[in-house]
């Protein structure tokens, strides 16, 4: 079965959509960006086509590459303090000139609806994840709660690259219940594991890192990363010969960038509460 | 091989000693204690002597168990604001009537030497484990270091209970590039992985759940628990039976503590600084 990810997140949003309605006060999501690069402008969009659907204010900062950190501070200071603001993000990357870390960490983490700032991260490790979640792992999870897949007992494989998603995930699959196998670039032989495992989450940008002979049947594949070569677009999983033997695989492109947004939006209503 | 964990320790506390001795001004350690069950003293006890052996000040807060949640939070405040102080633990467990939580919140992050805030987890979790660190699971990396293991391409399975331990360890052992199996109470067989792993950490307080047949020759054992049944203590590695097949092995008892409380003094050194 091929995950249907544009009605999970379509069921995200029109849950929203109601929720917002009765409230006297639209949450308001704000989002600095300092770049010109397409891929970033493109995430903007999405992110305030959605925020407008779901009835959310949205507000766009634009800064020219040439601010300098400090005024930067200075620009995050202003919307921690604007009651206004329910949350905003700094859209990533930023240019060279300015230290990433310290953006995040200037950020009220109570307004951190990409769940960036330490505070936020820490939480998820030690008490619950009640409060702001960070996007794409809860995309993630979004899809096993909407086909009622009980993690407990089950053995899942994350294969990662990036900060942003694999640690954040191991930890909400581990307080699952989740028997949870983190493999990286230095795992000696990753067949051994993706072929026991009944999940296998795989965010490496590496194309075709799960072929057909290394996994088991009845498995659910999450793709969560792509790269190009030679201008063509490659997945982590190699789709056409996956999907006849899973219970479910996500299909490419789109459902990260949904998901992602869809966890965003609930994220800046739980800010705003 | 068993490990020699009063060598670590004692080579811990020698290097600290030794750079403490060149510092105008001691680093000091304070400890609120709210409680009157023997083995809470005995740790107190021990983070005494060797703080005291290090050279660092000590200083004890006892306090009567009818203490109220407002009146803690007022003495946290009181020693986050204490320049004498350079970080403190709340000895835990407190009384029933107070919520642990509120009281490890309301702990300045900087002067929090056990590690428990959340912005001090999150630290670990994306940035670096170069600031405070978490205590047990920083003693356990002591050992790797001592002994020039290098994770990167081990398999590790870190079979857990407590949230203290487990989570740390697995984002530290990540973050050393090992391939990391976090097995839990729901993990149907745990013998497929320890059988394949290299390295086996096991925090359950369930006797004997690591066997001979379960662990492949040559395997790192680190026991981190225990639990009493009939009134003997047993511990999480059938020691006796395991001892002559493994590369290394923690011996029980004590290991633990004295790992702990090194950190704890390390910490306490950095927060100084």
């Amino acid at each position: 079965m091929i995950i249907d990810w544009k009605k999970i997140a379509w069921e995200i949003y029109e849950k929203l959509k109601e929720q917002i309605s009765k409230m006297d006060r639209k949450p308001s999501l704000g989002v600095i960006l300092v770049w010109n690069n397409p891929s970033s402008e493109k995430y903007v969009e999405q992110k305030k086509k959605w925020a407008e659907f779901v009835g959310m204010n949205f507000a766009l900062y634009r800064f020219e590459t040439n601010i300098s950190e400090k005024e930067l501070l200075e620009e995050v200071e202003k919307l921690n303090n604007d009651t206004n603001t329910s949350g905003f993000i700094v859209q990533l990357p930023l240019p060279d000139s300015i230290d990433d870390k310290k953006i995040i960490n200037a950020i009220n983490p109570t307004k951190d609806v990409d769940w960036f700032h330490p505070i936020n991260q820490g939480k998820i490790l030690i008490w619950d994840n009640s409060w702001l979640a960070p996007c794409t792992p809860s995309g993630i999870m979004e899809i096993f709660s909407h086909y009622d897949i009980n993690l407990s007992g089950k053995i899942v494989t994350v294969i990662w690259k990036s900060n942003i998603v694999w640690k954040p995930i191991t930890a909400m699959l581990i307080n699952a219940w989740a028997t949870v196998i983190s493999c990286n670039s230095k795992t000696p032989d990753i067949s051994k594991f993706t072929s026991i495992s009944d999940i296998i989450i795989s965010a490496t940008g590496q194309a075709w890192i799960i072929k057909q002979e290394m996994v088991k049947d009845w498995v659910i594949l999450i793709d969560v990363w792509f790269n190009y070569i030679d201008w063509k677009i490659y997945w982590d999983m190699d789709f056409e010969n996956l999907k006849d033997k899973t219970s479910m695989i996500t299909p490419v492109p789109g459902w990260v960038g949904a998901m992602t947004v869809a966890v965003l939006l609930k994220n800046t209503l739980k800010a705003a509460k």
